[in-house]
């Protein structure tokens, strides 16, 4: 078993109203050393290994678990003593 | 300049509908491997140091970023070259 961590944040250049209305948010409360704020995706998986892994993470990154005209996805992997 | 990523995760026990519905979606795709699926928030914030740098963050974690009642923050703090 493994631990897949993926995190899925928006493209260069995409705009994030999320992260600008946090961001106005936090100045609002006087945290005004806030200069930029970008928000995404978090997800964690808990999956049985199969011999072709990383291929079918990638697939299920780039079929359900983001958008790729608009998003970029990283990911870890961590063995999971079950 | 420091980089700080923010993990937001659902408390345990506390119901992942989102969660539940991906993994549901990936079975469907024949992902048959994947055994659980929890979803997050992922926040990153470029921010100017200050003398209290660690007080402030968990305080807009704590005031604006995640709801204490049901989720869990962790956070990274990264030097940034400006």
């Amino acid at each position: 078993m493994v631990k897949v961590q993926v995190y899925v944040t928006l493209k260069e250049g995409v705009l994030d109203p999320q992260g600008s209305a946090i961001q106005n948010a936090l100045h609002t409360m006087e945290y005004k050393e806030v200069q930029s704020v970008q928000t995404g995706k978090f997800i964690e998986l808990k999956i049985e290994k199969t011999t072709d892994l990383e291929k079918r993470i990638e697939e299920m990154c780039e079929k359900l678990l983001s958008n790729p005209v608009i998003e970029d996805y990283t990911y870890t992997i961590e063995e999971v003593v079950s």
